[in-house]
């Protein structure tokens, strides 16, 4: 494992697919690797691609690659995708798709499935993150099938937060809507050739409106629940708010990608114009830091407690015998050293 | 919160729909209410609707809650929706399709929005369907916006998960499918009078028959993780393996909902007939105690710790001076009793 995070920094790729297996699969020893990685992580812009189903978030990744590369970047993209024990891991439907951009050896892409654990996607998906990282990309575009809470999670943990919505999706994602306004950092119409995409712009920049633009500097997680953000300095360089901008593209076409670049890079400008990028990075280190001690002290307490204790409160909560809080007061009673 | 929940008991509808309220806040003491009512759960049967967006969900949902109540039945509904700070709670225009469910007594209907929190969102949702079946409702319906992995986590949690697809819904759906269908008790083409059913109904076979039916006994999430679950004993009554079956509704028109309701009480059935039913009620209570021995550690050890010492490692780890799992080392041994 050591040997291999040596290679994947000498720059050698199959290196690097080996770790994100690795990674993947939750391959015992990969910690060390990571461990070692992590001194040569934090140089990669890591941009979050997500929207509802159907908007072609794919295709915008591939145009946004595309463009990057023209101006000499390198590119990693990590593609999150949902599994199945049917198929064995991610379709790769979309990323045939990207064919345009295969044998360019500045364009790493790579789809990551997971196995159906709640934080197990958000975490194997940041550790994939710190891998092309260390690998040398100067660009991550992270890209996020679907919409739940896994997946802003993982936008989150992005700099960048790029939401992709597209003309005449239907009730349903108005609903999504909702909950993706409050992480985008800037908002993307595609397939903005459709009927109807100047009522989708207008009606996102009403939702804009709606909320007042204070509101967003409420919306921080930490420790997976919503607290409000440090109060901005007075005299901070960027203590005025970014207001999400709405860029319309056609990405199969390639129209709007340099206008969505450019609104990319003022965030980023944004960003590291003051203290918010370094706050933002903290913070996401908190929440790490956090979910890594919550699962630590989990496991120690399964592997202090007797083997069956769980099994029994758990048939005498199923027969209503006991509360599911009371049956925890009962767990933390038989730890050691209470 | 006592005497709400004893006013709930008594059938008290505003009762019911201010301890949802109190369990959507997270107010402080619903836990004591809850506490109390748990001895009055475990008598309705639950079945989670989910799939991707425009699907048709809700008017599913809408049909199913009619054709039950024409049987006799009384019916709760759960609306589980991403919510954003910029709309201060759920986007309620799927709610005003189900108008014509309004005045009926033996209904009742609440959309739920959570606060962006990770595990928040199944918990509360979790905790509400507990108020729906304590107050007595027969059939809880829990519908889920979305495809994430957390509203995977709460059609898990229910004892049928219905899985809803629609044809020519794009590309990105087929990704999601396969995530479904891992869960998928009964799987449902909704919008069969469009063009593309046959096609989406044999596409789903053909997926479901990809997967060897044994594999299904491997799914289920335990702590997480994908564990292997119990092996079937021997002589059980319903050792067979449940497949999937795929009906075809056109939910508006109230199509072929007759032949969904006929697969629910199968599925019912058939956990009923042996010990599947118990198991996987065991199960989910099993996760649930892990849940929150998880999260109470994790809380006395945030109140034990210094109060800046995550602090402090963040920007320690920030300026890469020490790698996450380093960090989390430290911030165990600065906990007392250690």
């Amino acid at each position: 494992m050591i040997e291999l995070a040596q290679r994947l920094i000498a720059g050698d790729r199959r290196a690097l697919a080996r770790l994100l297996s690795h990674v993947e699969n939750e391959r015992e020893g990969v910690e060390q690797a990571l461990a070692v990685l992590f001194a040569h992580t934090g140089r990669a812009y890591v941009v979050g691609v997500t929207g509802a189903p159907g908007t072609g978030k794919s295709s915008l990744v591939n145009a946004l690659a595309k463009a990057c590369r023209a101006r000499g970047q390198t590119v990693g993209i990590l593609a999150v995708d949902p599994t199945s024990p049917f198929t064995g891991g991610a379709i790769l439907g979309d990323r045939i798709r990207m064919r345009d951009l295969a044998g360019d050896g500045g364009v790493f892409i790579r789809s990551m499935a997971t196995r159906g654990s709640l934080g197990g996607l958000a975490r194997a998906a940041r550790d994939a993150v710190r891998l092309l990282d260390a690998a040398g990309f100067d660009l991550v575009l992270v890209e996020t099938v679907g919409a739940g809470q896994s997946e802003v999670e993982i936008a989150r943990a992005a700099h960048t937060t790029l939401v992709v919505e597209a003309p005449g999706l239907g009730d349903d994602v108005q609903a999504i809507k909702a909950g993706m306004l409050e992480i985008a950092d800037v908002l993307v119409v595609n397939k903005a050739d459709r009927p109807g995409a100047v009522n989708t712009v207008r009606a996102l920049k009403a939702m804009l409106e709606l909320g007042h633009p204070a509101a967003r500097s409420q919306m921080i997680s930490h420790h997976g629940r919503l607290m409000p953000a440090a109060a901005p300095v007075n005299g901070e360089e960027n203590a005025a708010l970014w207001i999400p901008p709405v860029v319309q593209t056609v990405a199969t076409e390639d129209q709007g990608i340099g206008e969505l670049l450019a609104a990319l890079d003022a965030h980023r400008a944004y960003l590291a114009g003051g203290e918010a990028l370094a706050r933002r990075e903290r913070e996401q280190i908190a929440i790490e830091l956090t979910d890594r001690l919550r699962d630590t002290l989990l496991a120690e307490a399964l592997a202090a407690l007797p083997p069956a204790a769980l099994a029994a409160l758990a048939e005498q909560v199923q027969a209503r015998e006991l509360d599911p809080q009371g049956a925890v007061q009962r767990l933390l009673a038989a730890l050691p050293g209470r």
